[in-house]
């Protein structure tokens, strides 16, 4: 079985997790600390899918940790295809998150009317930039898995 | 070689193909005529998107009615493959206008501040939703065409 760097239970693999898990983090800390993020349908949305996507890639970093400590990544068909499955749904809301929030930041700075604060303007930007960080973490892993699939079969 | 309805060639494909160009078409007659949307970054986004999908899946709509008509579906894999790609991609940017479109229109409807007219507004919700829905089929087809793609190697 071909070994694919960055599926399910390599070293690569659980450097895009983390990366993934770190990015959803600084994502969510920028949006909701000490901002009023709830007057916006975009911004909450971000903060709910950032609360879907923390979880599922910091379980996931583990299940990879676990495999790579123990030199032997968990290769069942089955589950490879749940998390493919899984990073495919996800990475799709992260994008429009992630989509959703730039668009609306880039109203909100470029309004006439002054609508945020340069300071709150900002860390919409960069949680919005931290959201496409994630997306494109996400998006490799399920590209990786998606590789990998056939041969498992 | 199985027969996947709605890939490339067959009738259901066709039928994809052809409501992915007219509700691509709506979206962007919604969004274009007669109401300012170069002001908004996000309206200009998926003005440019539209303008890749319609051309794109006629494209495809012709290739499927041909093959359709001649009773031989096209099936070298390099083209599917390539099909499969630009499918993706394209239904991936439709998501990420459709998602920045549908928050600015929502921001603007439930803002404070007067922004536009109802009816104006009325047409951009409308277009996001054209796009949404451009983006579900061009979805469908993307699935359909991954399912077919490993029985041709």
């Amino acid at each position: 079985m071909a070994e694919v760097p960055g599926s399910v239970g390599t070293r690569a693999g659980l450097s895009l997790r983390l990366g993934q898990t770190s990015f959803s983090c600084a994502s969510l800390l920028f949006m909701s600390l000490g901002i009023e993020f709830y007057s916006y349908t975009a911004f909450c949305y971000l903060v709910t899918i950032m609360g879907l996507v923390i979880p599922w890639s910091f379980t996931l970093a583990m299940v990879d940790a676990y495999s790579v400590y123990l030199r032997c990544p968990q290769r069942q068909p089955g589950i490879l295809f749940i998390i493919f499955v899984g990073d495919w749904v996800l990475s799709m809301l992260t994008l429009a998150a992630a989509c959703s929030t730039a668009s609306v930041a880039d109203l909100l700075v470029h309004s006439d009317t002054a609508y945020c604060p340069p300071t709150f303007c900002g860390r919409y930007q960069i949680s919005a930039a931290m959201a496409f960080m994630s997306w494109l973490l996400s998006f490799a892993c399920c590209l990786f898995n998606l590789w990998l699939l056939p041969s498992l079969r």
